[in-house]
């Protein structure tokens, strides 16, 4: 089939160069024209867009837009222009790793005009974009799901997608899944922490490979971490600060919403925050209060 | 090789039928005969021994022993009764899920002895070890681990074993190892209680299987969970009562012990024994200083 | 001064009171007329009014009106319909515990209609209500705080009220106040859940007593331990559920915001959300791996 | 009544002073000897000692000797020395922060050799020391108990003691006293980083003192607060590094034995840990992740 993709960063080229490879026609448009480019460069299949108004001159009816811009303000924008662009039985696939309550409230005005709406999660990391990628999508529409179907289906690694029934569906399942994701990450590395700091002396890349031949804890994770090591056996190169996306606090904060506790998922947010700090208020607070009861030493700064 | 095998539990049995799979002679001894004779019932490589006497005097020198018991006083008796029995240059392997403190006191008498010991952790659940384990092995002679190696490369996953080094550091690797299984699992946990809680009506055994199929997260525990999920689509048939075994502890106690914080295995493990309480004094505590200082209604039992 | 209260509940009467009791003459409503009735009766220097417009035609200009009504949608419909009625000069205080959130939007119209507003949390219980109140206020009108200033310093508690600058600090301080309520209240319990499963056999209502003379953690949560194990010593008439209002939680969601970690609050509210919960299906899918990867036996429904 | 004083510290020295205050003699020793010249020369009540021989010499019988040096060796190696030396019906009283499992075994050779024990916990830092100590005392003979509570009673709050019954109560129920600080600290602690990162702009030593004056969250800790901002008013001399001592890892590992979750504890020992620390594996491990399946950028060494 033919559709557009707007924005082509590290997730969106990857995306187009796995359609063209589908034999899908994609027509590229990025604000960043060096990326418009770079996607049609790879492809006969890939026609270039100088705009939206260009883009959807290019689609076939019913037009198929993917947006796979960055969440947030610039998703949203997006979406708003496309709302007032496109017509009566048009599609658009929010991609991004967007806020579901973001997309609840677009609905609303997608519905309105007649505009079939989908909200597709991603996973897979950029690999899984480029090749066999991981996707749960949601839509009010599910007849409006069978015309896009035959794109996830080719694009994904088999059975690597889900129609997840009503709009919004989705991105809440990517972002439990990111969630889950933020757990796992900070239970494995609490474990090598734990490792690292013991009176032993454990090969990691070799520990790493064994967890993944057999062990309850396999998986794709523990196989990055065997990579990982296999080229920085102590991960010295690399400062423990940990960035975070938005996903993860949405979990915690819908899991207090729902009044359902998320303990793990909420300290592997906090030990991510934690992190970005070189000192901490709490840290001076404690200090003085031991001083001021104990009479204890304190750091001074 | 032939060597001895003392506990025929779930984990015991299944690992003598992958040895006598893999064409080793086994001595087989429990406490229960019908265990022994379960044992020997499968394979005529497999042979009865009616005690530990009985069970050494059938080895050839050196004399390998395997002690598959329950960990903790069963194994640490065991293991002091093999060093009396056993000579200089016998090799005795701890199968258990022994807290490696425990391994290093009984190395200083193994070693005094002449006797080689190794304490090798398993991982993999009971279908591993039928056929495709997963073993982390300690000890300080690494001769003499040579000897012992070809029959855990017989019956482990391919690359699933690994010689970890000193005495200790195998049953520390496995205890790591399920101090990462406990964060993971309560990870995965939470992100299905916010999915259960939430607006939108997923099926989880499709959830876990989409996730399987090229998501971050896919794993052998989420494996499992599409298997459990196919079975009890809610778990209604589940009381979430979650126990444990004493892993997890020693994993948080090492961390503290090493001043690393391991806050999403603690926290594992604290829910873990909340979901053993009915109700708690925390509670209760919380609930009347509300209703003392706010006037704010209980809850009366 | 005369001022209007509107919610005579648990802690408007309380307020209404104090006021009183310390000269002060109040316009009182209430939708519930038996709540103004029992403020006029108290004494003759609370005057009824039916609805919002007697209340305000009953005051002098600028008038002060003092909004002591749950939470949320009630208090903010009250101050939507007093920016409405009432006129430049005149002055709003909200007293409940409101979201500072809203307190900013509120504050653009009330601004714009040139209208005086404080938000004032309010702590000490009902007890502090009644004759010794600690108020922390927020306003961006300096000048006009002086109007308000000896209302609260003849009904707070000596030192027990702060002027905090900027309109929304008043109830933001009250805010991080319930978090580190939480905190301290989740601490101790936790201490006292452990007196209780120990060894030894101590009698609580003269723990806290000793706790609350000469200790570091002496407080009034402590003295109200104190309190509460006097009427039940071991509070089992009490069940172990905490219930919580919005302050913990937005305390964590603004940490989350500002990327600064609160476990401890965050645990808390999290402790309190599972004392709410009968089973979980978060120990039902722990509880499930379990069983999948060891054959380990789960409690059945 | 005339008794010994070992460990002349910062501890020591106060309760030395006090007592002497309280019209007790006091013999004095520590292995310095410039601490045995401070406390002589505070009183003609306070005598000297050259080492334990003349200690125990001075001392009328029953002997009274209380133990205020170090937790751990050095306290457990003169309670050993004590008991080789002490006579049948003497007293020992240990005052430092022991943990009471080192007491309970102690104990029996106490019993054994009709030495009578008390395990003495003290709260109230050097000031209450000096003048108003909090005392938790166990010991399994409630008579010989009659014979010291006089100097309990003369030195501490009032009703700032408690004998609480068994021996090892008395540092059991000082272990969880601090568990407890611990996590009202840490609650403190990320209240004032939350203000501190706020939009708002407070006076800290204004806040604590308004809290300190009818608010909920009122205490002792508080006031400390207060103290502490009046020098330093955004702590700005301290670095965040909380140092932590025994009693709180202790109170948690009880915990975790009693399968009694203590998230909060267990979280503001966590956070001193975390804090100790400049960089963390844990934080190398997740931002390898990060890269490994999504290219996030790392912070680089």
């Amino acid at each position: 089939m033919k559709f557009a993709m707007i924005g082509l960063g590290k997730m969106g080229l990857n995306l187009v160069k796995n359609a063209a490879d589908n034999k899908h026609e994609v027509v590229a448009f990025d604000l960043n024209a060096d990326f418009v480019k770079a996607a049609t460069d790879y492809s006969d299949l890939v026609t270039p867009a100088t705009d939206i108004d260009d883009m959807l001159a290019k689609l076939p009816s019913p037009k198929v837009v993917w947006v796979m811009v960055p969440a947030g303000v610039p998703t949203n924008s997006t979406i708003d222009t496309l709302i007032e662009k496109m017509d009566k039985g048009d599609i658009i696939i929010d991609g991004g790793n967007s806020n579901y309550k973001d997309n609840l409230e677009q609905n609303l005005r997608t519905t309105a005009a007649g505009i079939k709406f989908f909200d597709a999660g991603t996973s897979g990391g950029m690999e899984g974009a480029r090749s066999h990628g991981n996707f749960m999508i949601g839509g009010d529409d599910a007849q409006a799901w069978k015309t896009i179907e035959p794109l996830f289906a080719s694009i994904s690694e088999e059975d690597g997608y889900l129609y997840t029934g009503k709009l919004g569906s989705g991105h809440y399942l990517k972002m439990v899944h990111n969630g889950i994701e933020y757990g796992q990450m900070q239970a494995i590395a609490e474990g090598f922490e734990v490792l690292e700091a013991s009176q032993f002396d454990y090969d990691y890349e070799a520990v790493a490979k064994l967890w993944n031949h057999g062990s309850v804890i396999r998986g794709w994770l523990m196989e990055l971490m065997e990579d990982a090591f296999s080229k920085d056996p102590h991960l010295d190169n690399l400062a423990g600060r940990m960035h975070a996306s938005g996903e993860g606090q949405w979990t915690i904060e819908e899991g207090l919403d729902l009044q359902v506790p998320t303990p793990v998922i909420a300290l592997s947010l906090m030990m991510r925050y934690r992190s970005m700090q070189d000192d901490t208020f709490t840290g001076k607070v404690v200090a003085a209060l031991r001083n001021e009861f104990g009479g204890h030493a304190v750091d001074k700064n």
